[in-house]
């Protein structure tokens, strides 16, 4: 069941149009899936530097600052809700190397060649903390498989979540899966990181008192 | 420095010369390094049943409990002080599965056969928290390689402990070193976990509040 559409959506997004290089939607879904689409980053960003990929971006908090603080990365935010995916258009509407794509993780190996992103972030992920939707979780085995494909040499994930549990299951599965793991903190706002950019449901549970965890995972070879 | 012997020391160990199968003291580490000297586990407990190991055994509550919960398993309880480890044996004394080791984990590959130990458990060992003595740590790479060679098959390593950077520190070992982790967990006492055996340490923790990390490490092959 797809969510209520925010009222002129349509027009919202019409406006954002040439920030949106992909929609995967239920309609052309199939479509999609058949024909191997893949995007020219260089072509899109005018450039070669290196592609971060947010997947789950939501309202943009993250990725826009994060395209702002590093001009010479290319930024790709990807999220499958319309819904929310506008305003994160809107607010990164100046943004010169930050783009959109709207759509479903699991859809990213059509979309992009394998080897060519330097750096995934997930970022608050929803936890689907039932065990029977485990496999929806972003850090499942089904997606980190698609993640190893579009990881080029020296690529990291970069996970920060407020569910612990999740955590809990995003260690296990990285660790089960051939990536190793550093920098992690278990209350990253009481640790010595810095740099961290906020997203917009890490200061609210973050004001509420809860600790963040965070994580870095990469690929020996 | 070692530190002053507690009172009586070298009269309550003797009372427990047979429980104890290896004193590696400052005197006697070279010639033990020096020569191999395998224990002989069957010829230990009698029986060929699986010896899991605890390192850093402390007082011996956790290795007192396992031992009387599990009478088909050998354990084995290794513990550097003879201080500390005295009480351990004296509280040990009547149980047929549980044999003691003064020594540093360091030297156990001279003692243990390779691919011998079923289980390895580290409960609440000295976090050393300054970076500059990180190589102490029970979780450092020059310990799990230690570790890989006793571990047989199948083997596992549990660890619990009080201390979030030391966790953070051990996750990151593990993984980094060909261990896969399960059954994580980031507040043992809120959890799902069934079974657990409290240690002086943990009883003294939880009392103020203080969550307890708790994981388990594997090798693939």
């Amino acid at each position: 069941m797809r969510m209520r559409k925010k009222k002129h959506l349509d027009e919202r997004l019409a406006l954002c149009d040439n920030l949106i290089i992909m929609d995967i939607d239920d309609r052309n879904e199939q479509t999609a899936i058949e024909n191997k689409n893949y995007i020219d980053f260089s072509a899109l960003f005018g450039n070669d530097n290196p592609v971060f990929l947010e997947i789950g971006s939501g309202k943009g908090g993250f990725c826009c600052e994060a395209a702002k603080r590093e001009p010479n990365i290319n930024f790709l935010a990807v999220e499958k809700s319309a819904n929310v995916m506008v305003t994160a258009c809107e607010n990164g509407a100046d943004i010169p190397n930050l783009r959109f794509l709207l759509g479903g993780a699991q859809y990213l190996p059509k979309f992009i060649k394998d080897e060519s992103i330097s750096r995934i972030y997930l970022n608050f992920s929803c936890p689907f903390p039932k065990k029977q939707y485990a496999s929806h979780r972003l850090t499942a085995p089904r997606f980190l498989e698609i993640y190893k494909r579009l990881m080029c040499h020296g690529a990291e994930i970069h996970q920060k979540t407020d569910n612990m549990h999740f955590f809990e299951f995003s260690l296990e599965q990285f660790s089960q899966n051939g990536f190793s793991l550093k920098n992690i903190s278990l209350d990253l706002h009481n640790s010595d990181f810095e740099g961290n950019i906020e997203t917009e449901y890490e200061r609210l549970f973050t004001s509420k008192g809860f600790p963040i965890y965070r994580l870095e995972a990469y690929l020996d070879n």
